[in-house]
């Protein structure tokens, strides 16, 4: 156990891990060694890169913070979110498709009545959004908790900007009724790039990248006896529903949010001014009993 | 460019970042994305298994401050800062072996005189060291800068207790002298655990490891016209020559550490107790002026 060289110090890295009494540690760290080390043979670094990569990682974790998940943003900007959410969604026909959760989902959102105004004054243009939620077979989920989050008129999410608003805004939870119905006010969310300001923000650039999503609303949605739900609903017509930074778009996903002149709402408001509205109809895939990974 | 499953989001990704303009880092992302995607897929984590990794990621740069670097540490007990070095220095006939750097150099460490005592007084067994430089054909090497530094007499290094030392030690930069020879004092340093209190420790125990490493003084050494050498002496006989947390053990970097009784000492110092000896020569590779990666 010891001279290792280039070819010879992968197999002895195997051996010492091989160790771990949990299986799927030992799974985990085997198969994490061998792509590690092949990556390393591949690309050949210098000391200065290594160097460099030490530090990226190292930039990476210390801009973290309660407010921002830049490991999070790293793993979206390589697809590697997409690929797991893919891998633990392999879904029956009626359930609705997945995609990320992102970095701007704040747990246990305030719960809301249906109808409610979740723009908090918000400037934009008023959304209103209805819904239902059913199993994958379409029969309505009654009681669901339906978490909605997402950026405001100039791109930002509240929790971008806490100080200056002093509290959440366009996040809530809502319950579905009797019918699997749901239904709210907010404002037309917009475009924005990912915080780009760090590390990830310098990587896109070498890459030759832009930093934007297009306009989205997300949806978390949990009912019994069902897998919880993490998906997006996509505004047509968005400018980068092809090159969306972090892979999330699903033709599935993307719905006209239908613009409608001032004048009474669905749900009997008075508008005095044109408003845009947004219907989905979500579908949950029920519970197996398997672990989701075991597909 | 959207709709991507678990079997196309990589070559999506794969498309996108190959809009870097600068060839070396279009070629590292490719790489990166190829072999994370592989792991992703070989492993098939589940979302929580996710988001234990962006955690333990985070947790690692969280603990890095500028005494110390969780993420060198993970690089070194995953075998890849031993493959990384392997790979930038594959040597000519005559020159020293090399090793992992470690986390504790610290960058223009104090010029000490030769002959000098750089134990500052700390407890342990007095060691006289010498050597000689010389480049891969034999050639003495003058004035070469001679870094060394290890740990205490309990496995500590200095940067790990500056506060109760108050200062550097067992630490210093030397210059070799006509004949390319050096000598100095200090003690004879212990085998230590690596820091194991953080995210890498704990990634150890789970793969059933022990984080020692055997007893060893580290050296750097810089000649113009030469490689940088990095590298270790260790000691004959430590019990954890075979394990090496780091893998960073070569048979041609060990040494007997020879004791003698109380006495006159090669530089003429009397000694009123029992001193050890270790001598080693090192042989620099010549510059080649071509990127030492290119091999
Ligand atoms: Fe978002
Ligand atoms: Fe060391």
């Amino acid at each position: 156990m010891r001279n290792f060289d280039e070819f010879t110090i992968t197999d002895a890295v195997l051996d010492r891990v091989g160790n771990a009494t949990e299986p799927r540690i030992r799974e985990i760290s085997e198969a994490l060694v061998r792509h590690l080390h092949a990556f390393v043979r591949e690309i050949q670094p210098t000391q200065e890169e290594w160097q460099q990569g030490i530090e990226f990682l190292t930039r990476t974790g210390h801009i973290c913070d309660d407010k921002r998940q830049e490991f999070i943003l790293l793993s979206d900007t390589l697809g590697v979110s997409m690929l797991v959410d893919a891998i633990n969604h392999r879904l029956p026909e009626g359930a609705t498709e997945t995609t990320v959760l992102g970095p701007f989902y704040v747990q246990e959102p305030p719960e809301r009545a249906l109808g409610a105004d979740i723009s908090e004054g918000m400037k934009g243009e008023p959304l209103f959004v209805s819904g239902s939620v059913s199993g994958s077979d379409g029969k309505p989920l009654v009681n669901a908790a339906v978490d909605v989050w997402h950026s405001d008129d100039d791109g930002y999410y509240d929790v971008q900007q806490l100080d200056a608003l002093g509290g959440l805004a366009m996040r809530a939870r809502f319950r579905t009724d009797a019918e699997g119905g749901f239904h709210f006010w907010t404002i037309k969310p917009a475009a924005y790039p990912i915080p780009h300001d760090g590390p990830v923000g310098q990587m896109l650039a070498a890459q030759g990248r832009h930093p934007w999503r297009p306009a989205h609303v997300h949806f978390m949605i949990d009912a019994p006896g069902h897998e919880c739900l993490v998906t997006h609903v996509f505004v047509a017509g968005d400018q980068y529903l092809d090159s969306d930074v972090v892979f999330g778009v699903k033709d599935s996903l993307i719905r006209d949010f239908v613009e409608h002149p001032a004048g009474e709402a669905p749900d009997g408001r008075m508008l005095d001014r044109p408003y845009a509205r947004l219907h989905y109809d979500f579908g949950l895939k029920p519970k197996t009993g398997k672990a989701s990974r075991a597909a």
